[in-house]
């Protein structure tokens, strides 16, 4: 079957030959329907992230994946159902306590392996397989877009911890600043814009159609160039919640100034290593005079995508079509890796449902 | 009456005479048993924290207090029962949305004053009133120790709001670093050490009183000088939780790499402005991979202090025997404000029960 990976020595993604996989006890065979292409596939391309499986020299990309059930083998599913698998297995050496309760998503890396990103081939081929308690049921009706569920997921998970963070007092968030305009923090915006104030940093000049996006969903673009983080409470307002995707490590510390009174700070990106200055007195007293908090998050569960389908059925759909700016047949997947100015997301279709 | 406090350009603790307080309705005039030091009060008598009442010139010390009830008023209390107020009480604007939801501890510092510490006097006086709903009953058996009860109160919310922040998962907390071996230090490590594997950081030499009372509670004393913060993984073990109360703002960052995956350190210490490098890439990155956090806490509220009795009950007697190193009477205030290198906690004694 057709696959689209990398391989060693080669560069950039390919279409290249594996063999179709066979279900294993357990295990549900699944049609490919549609994958996501994120900025982490573009790291994981540039080698900056992830790696290959242990025995093999390709990876297959892919983590953002919609399919249909072609076989349910011995699962509970039936040919035909639509599914999106979560990302992370367990690792060469066997399970652990982190899979066992059905929390991969804690794990710490050298206990999970990533498909399409690190240490397992991903979903960006015709068919694959996967167990069934990675598999989450998806409605018909968001089958086309079901490759938004795990990014979707993302977010879940990291409002989650940061939720709970706040769970021990009377927490009021109405003002909420996403980091970020890029897929990840544009579906952040839309999830949060109904209950909150939402403002969403960029550094983007306009006319730009994920500026046109954050204001058309009734949120307020803040320019990175004019109105730095730590400025935002003196130019718009403190911010009860802040999501930082952007992987600019300056801004997981400067948000600690963003931030209202009691306020968290949810942090998603994955900067290099990076030495600068900063007042850590003045972070450090900030932190604890005004109760603040800031929670990394990584990945997502089997219940993040169960929130996800919920949230992604009541997204309003004029959002998600200004988002999806592409679908491409698989066969010209190149185009799906291509960033140009007009770019939002772009998913590889392998097959009609 | 007499009170012991400073006065606007006069040098030190000084004791004086104030008018003995008269109840509002609503609050009890209670009798003060003993009054602890600890370092905020250090901090106020230097000027480096908090400041004197708008309209007095004087600031009467002291905020880790326990009484008896001389005159309940219409309160529900009776003549003779124990107490310990709480700190927070709404500023001269009037109460507001922290103080009507009985979160006072979330106020933000512009929203509340402090007792003994910021903008409103304290209790190192012969007598001193409170509103009922600010005084937390202590059971006679621990009346003479229930100066405690306010610095164990502090540790109580920040471990609750530690625990919160990991609510959302399977957390598995058995590691603990308690960076700090101060009164608070110590009293965080014998709350946690009948649950968890302990570890306290100091900077002493041995022999030292403090070093003793770790290791007789069964916990590791880790010498900074030795083995510094972040090194501590390799030397001991990661820490699922760690308790900063040490004011050096190094080590808020420094606990990110000596967390285990999951983890989450408290933060309590309040550093001055202090600027230096540190690899903030780093940083974000092991946060967001690891799922690690950050908690700022500052003060207390009565659930906390309620907490703080059944805790102090159950601490054992030979280590708050060892603990206050000192209990003088008022008139000899000054041995109380004396840091010698055997001292830990030392009291004001007003009067006996």
């Amino acid at each position: 079957m057709d696959a689209i990976g990398i391989e060693r020595g080669r560069e950039g993604p390919r279409l290249f030959e594996v063999p179709k996989p066979t279900p294993d006890g357990g295990e549900a065979l699944v049609r490919t329907l549609r994958v996501g292409v994120d900025g982490t596939d573009h790291e994981v391309i540039a080698g900056t992230h992830g790696g290959f499986p242990e025995r093999d020299d390709y990876l297959v990309l892919g983590h953002e994946a919609v399919g249909v059930v072609e076989d349910p083998n011995d699962t509970g599913f039936e040919r035909g159902d639509v599914v999106a698998p979560t990302v992370r297995r367990p690792p060469e050496s066997g399970t652990n306590e982190y899979f066992e309760r059905g929390e991969a998503d804690m794990a710490p890396p050298e206990e999970t392996v990533e498909r399409g990103i690190d240490g397992a081939h991903g979903f960006m081929s015709e068919y694959f397989t996967s167990p069934e308690a990675f598999l989450v049921p998806v409605p018909e009706a968001i089958a086309e877009l079901g490759f938004l569920l795990e990014p979707i997921s993302i977010s879940e998970k990291a409002l989650e911890l940061a939720h709970a963070s706040r769970s021990s007092f009377d927490w009021e968030s109405e003002s909420a600043f996403v980091l970020g305009n890029g897929p990840l923090g544009l579906l952040t915006v839309a999830m949060l814009v109904d209950d909150m104030r939402v403002y969403c940093l960029g550094r983007r000049d306009r006319p730009d159609p994920s500026i046109d996006i954050v204001e058309s969903l009734g949120a307020t673009y803040v320019d990175s160039r004019e109105t730095p983080v730590e400025t935002v409470p003196e130019v718009h307002e403190p911010m009860d919640l802040i999501y930082e995707a952007t992987g600019y490590a300056k801004h997981a510390f400067e948000s600690v100034e963003a931030l209202a009174p009691n306020g968290v700070a949810a942090l998603l990106g994955v900067p290099e290593p990076w030495t600068f200055e900063l007042d850590g007195g003045r972070l450090h007293k900030e932190l604890v005079m005004h109760n603040k908090a800031l929670v990394g998050s990584v990945n997502s569960g089997p219940d993040h995508f169960r929130a996800a389908v919920d949230r992604l059925e009541a997204l309003p759909e004029s959002f998600l079509e200004a988002v999806v700016t592409g679908v491409v047949p698989h066969r010209e997947f190149e185009q799906a890796f291509e960033e140009g100015p007009d770019d939002i997301k772009k998913a590889i279709e392998f097959g009609p449902r």
